[in-house]
């Protein structure tokens, strides 16, 4: 039995924090070896809501590339590249652009959501109403059968279904129904208690120095209503336990919580133990992004090759998909 | 000072008319001594229609080509390409859907009638909706400048001048404004007077025997009020005399319109001559269409040199492109 093949992304937007690490890095290293990875750099998909800022793109990429690496991503085993070294994918997604509807790609859920929070009002992108169709391109150009995704992407996931399905029934059988891998993610927030976000200045990136680690933790916010060592606290309200619940062991977070609610330990005290933990983790990464920092032209290397293995199937993908529409 | 560049094309829908012949290929024949032109096979555009009848696709490609040979559009001068044998076309499409808006497209003025008119109702695919983007990105590829159109086709060239302008204004100067070259369209009609088209089976076709004109002439719809040869008759209302303003010299026209009205001529006469006419202007397009027809890998060589030089263009204007957008 071969293995099943993933197909997963991000949007170059920007350095990753350790909520993408818990998020979605740490399944996606545990994908590589139960499945056949393919990670992409969607700069096409950036553009759908960033066409106006493309300045930083080529270095976001170097960056995110860096990230994923250091975070234990691992050229060896899976594929990783960037969405516009295939053009076969614009390709693919012109041609599914003829057998999807705009009143499905209306009806997508975030559509509107998206719509909303981007104030776009009248001015809404061609191609973000058609985000969904070049996602399905996407996933489908390299016959991905397994799609990770949180609940709130269900929709984009079910359109590409639907799309395949379409091709299937009016062309040839050809593509896979890819099914949906519900990953956990656990709830981490910013070090403010807010959702973490690069724009928020709440976040704490994979990329940070020791010392800024150490700073941010040292800035956390606490349970406020804990002002002196002897006031008791609540660690749900905290989001120094919050991180513990996550980074840290669980005996050991249990003992902060106790201690935190009879007022046996300090917040001071706390804190120097998430940041040691923190630092701990984060070592490995920092240590590997070092080494890669020193050597740019691994990158590149990295992303050639990538894009050699990733055309490779979507050659193949394409010369089954034109034929079967008699292109 | 260089030549300017046209870019023009054609859905491979089927065999050409003598319709097409006055109303199209006659003007690119002229053009191809004044511009540097680029005729596209567009069949990615039959899609937006036609997705679900790819069948006769690859023969309507030939034929077409064939069409265009016969006649009088030279692979010499010109180049004849198909427009799928660019994938850059499809990449530049993806790059203008970032930039044009949703609301922009829905106000082409065609779009509404053409929904109307294929009975699309609610499922009027993303595509046909996008429709302009792929024009605009077919003529930008290119940097056509010129751009023979009807006047019915003015809004689509306005959008595409519009994309381009908002190119150049978010990235860089790359693209120049295309020029809309209106062109004379004779108004020829079919054999009973419709409009003409393959649909209502009232087309002479380049295509077409000796024989097969010399029959659709004979049944050709005349004055219907003309029913015995001393009834004078109306030549503007007839479709004899229509195809002989359009392929007769015109003193000779004027002498047939003066015999009909006065009784001067029969019916029968008047078809006589312009079967004469009309078998004559196709013979030369005959001939070589046989010739063509003789050495089918001739439409592959030419074919295959068109996407050669099409391609070189392309790769040029999308380094371009991408180097602006940062990609
Ligand atoms: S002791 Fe720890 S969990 Fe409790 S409020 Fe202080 S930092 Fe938060
Ligand atoms: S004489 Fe000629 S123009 Fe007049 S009605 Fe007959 S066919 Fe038509």
């Amino acid at each position: 039995m071969s293995k099943g093949r993933i197909l997963s992304g991000m949007r170059p937007t920007g350095r990753l924090h350790v909520g993408h690490l818990v998020g979605v890095l740490d399944n996606w290293i545990k994908f590589q070896d139960e499945y056949d990875c393919y990670f992409m750099i969607a700069d096409w998909h950036a553009l759908t809501t960033k066409y106006d800022q493309t300045e930083d793109i080529k270095d976001n990429i170097r960056e995110l590339v860096i990230d994923w690496i250091s975070a234990g991503i691992d050229p060896e085993k899976s594929v990783i590249f960037l969405q516009s070294d295939v053009k076969e994918d614009a390709e693919l997604h012109l041609l599914f652009s003829m057998i999807t509807s705009v009143s499905r790609l209306e009806r997508v859920p975030t559509y509107k959501e998206q719509i909303e929070e981007l104030g776009l009002g009248n001015s809404v992108p061609y191609g973000l109403l058609g985000y969904p169709v070049l996602q399905a391109a996407d996933i489908l150009l390299y016959k991905g059968d397994t799609v990770p995704v949180g609940k709130d992407q269900l929709p984009h996931l079910e359109l590409t279904r639907e799309i395949g399905r379409r091709f299937n029934y009016l062309y040839e059988e050809i593509f896979p129904e890819p099914e949906p891998k519900l990953t956990k993610v656990p709830k981490l927030l910013g070090t403010d208690g807010r959702k973490m976000s690069k724009s928020y200045g709440n976040a704490i990136f994979l990329a940070d120095s020791k010392d800024e680690v150490e700073e941010k933790v040292k800035q956390m916010v606490t349970d406020p209503q804990r002002i002196r060592l002897k006031d008791p606290g609540d660690p749900d309200v905290c989001s120094v336990y919050n991180f513990h619940t996550i980074f840290n062991e669980s005996e050991k977070t249990d003992e902060l919580a106790e201690g935190c609610r009879n007022a046996g330990i300090g917040c001071m005290n706390c804190k120097g133990n998430l940041r040691d933990v923190l630092v701990d983790e984060l070592a490995e990464i920092r240590a590997k992004r070092k080494e890669l920092e020193k050597n740019p032209e691994r990158i590149d290397e990295i992303l050639a090759a990538g894009a050699k293995k990733a055309k490779k199937v979507a050659q193949a993908t394409m010369k089954e998909v034109r034929s079967a529409m008699n292109l």
